[in-house]
């Protein structure tokens, strides 16, 4: 109805005794894979950022790129597309991987140095360039799950790459939608958001030189907040270096206002970029969108795409911008 | 950029130390204002079904309607669009009501007869047929949040009503979805799939004379189960007695396998039916879709719109179809 594929993970598979609700559980220090020295626990690395050298699948990396154990999408295989029927099916290719943000197990993303944050976030970009050179791929998406009820299933600090041979629906829409405002305006709908949030300076939450924080108008969830280059680029990975710094430097300042504002809550981030193979250069505008998962609501949310949102976008603007770092 | 409109409800408020995570707070037998004899704790009554009589907003129903005192929508007030610069608003008109499904506190859906399931709805409808005469309104939205972490905050066992200025992104989808399928075929989708399922009968988790529960070929999130009609149908308040009373057979079937199987999950539940200013009745097939909250993943897959889902619907649907109640 709807065209949306999903991915049926048969190698993730679960039993029903599996899928009890209770307290996620999430694996802690004493067993965790992601730390120095362990690096045997993992597939062998794909990339590795160690200032102080070291051999490959060593300790002394400073970031650490690695194939997901557990992979959603596998590398090997051909993309055939068989009709079963009135439905579609393909096989799985893709691939999913690990960016293992740092070596220090109880250091987060907020607490991170803007350095070290502009690693990671470099090493994003990296692995875009790289994984965009498979022509079987469509889009490469870059999120993070933190914290247990946000998805996140291992403590030690981490964000995930999933490379596919589609192009996700909120990447469609998003894309349909701003070629549909630049065919009747010549003009980026998200350019034009920015210089209006930024006259208006109520859903603002930081700024900096090349990038924006802010709570969009129709913000879904309380507190959602989207990280904008102010420069117009409809790709992640073509971002020169000063925006990549100012982009560091501005989600280390919207992560710490949500860690004191919200209690440091779970959260979702999601890069948002243009689709390989899709001119999308005029109309597109890469961002960062970071959304705490502060209530349980979603599951109603999810099933309806039908948001409720208790927070006025201008209420948790203000509380975020109050926050003194 | 996507056309989406999100309802802020300034007068559910909340104050950003309301938004701790923790285990959700769900209010409890002690102080449930939906137990008889506590009728003052709600708004008057719309409707309530008394078997042995009594007067209204006294003990003695066996179903009862009210307005939610913490209304997202509220019915006062005009239609009026303004724009804001870019944006588009326009002032919260519609109503929210809670139906109680039963005067026994600790008596779940799952566990009530098919009769007492039929009562409910059949509420569902007489709320729909009533609403529809508010011209303002471009659809009704029935829905159930089972359990805190499907977004109850009430333990006594109710559902939702909104009925809504404005029709709902999922139900703008799958019509869209649903009338190409006819412009090319001459045939309903709902009807294509429910044909081919049945011959298949790998996804079909129960059958009854009128009504057919299976899990679809694309489920997006684990056990998610649909209950379709097998007579094409627009729209769920014109469904005949019959259909409901089978409709209720079924509904309970799956909510007690899905307890079994499960271990009592949360879930929710929505009913997807037309649009009322829209002549979708040649195309579109009312439907209700149950989706149990297994796992805390539904917050990536929120974000991006993007599905991983770990158990094919083929083993889901076994699963369910072989509990023994």
């Amino acid at each position: 109805m709807t065209g949306r594929w999903v991915i049926v993970a048969a190698d993730r598979q679960k039993r029903p005794s599996d899928f009890r609700l209770d307290r996620p559980t999430i694996l802690g220090r004493d067993h965790c894979p992601f730390c120095p020295g362990r690096e045997d626990l993992t597939p062998p690395e794909i990339l590795s950022y160690r200032q102080n050298g070291g051999a490959p699948n060593s300790a002394g990396w400073d970031v650490r790129v690695v194939p997901n154990k557990f992979p959603a999408l596998q590398v090997e295989g051909s993309l055939e597309r068989v009709g079963d029927g009135m439905y579609d099916r393909m096989s799985g290719v893709g691939a999913h991987e690990v960016i293992i943000e740092t070596p220090d197990h109880g250091r987060t993303l907020a607490a991170m140095s803007e350095q070290e944050i502009e690693r990671v976030l470099w090493a994003y970009r990296e692995r875009i360039v790289d994984l965009k050179r498979d022509v079987r791929m469509q889009y490469i998406l870059v999120f993070k799950n933190h914290g247990a009820a946000a998805g996140a299933t291992l403590e030690h600090s981490h964000s995930q790459l999933i490379a596919l041979p589609l192009v996700p629906d909120f990447v469609r829409e998003e894309v349909d939608g701003a070629r549909r405002h630049y065919a009747t305006k010549e003009r980026c709908v998200f350019c034009d958001m920015i210089r209006q949030d930024l006259a208006d300076g109520a859903r603002i939450v930081v700024e900096n030189a090349d990038v924006v924080g802010l709570a969009p108008y129709a913000s879904r969830l309380a507190f959602e907040t989207w990280l904008l280059p102010k420069r117009h680029g409809a790709r992640y990975e073509d971002a020169p270096r000063h925006e990549c710094e100012s982009l560091a430097r501005a989600l280390k300042s919207v992560l710490q206002r949500m860690d004191r504002a919200l209690e440091s809550p779970p959260y979702n981030l999601v890069v948002h970029t243009a689709p390989i193979f899709e001119d999308a250069s005029a109309f597109y505008h890469w961002h960062v969108e970071i959304i705490p998962k502060l209530t349980p609501v979603a599951g109603f949310e999810w099933g309806t795409g039908f948001y409720i949102n208790p927070t006025a976008p201008e209420e948790a603007a203000e509380v975020l911008r109050s926050v003194r770092l």
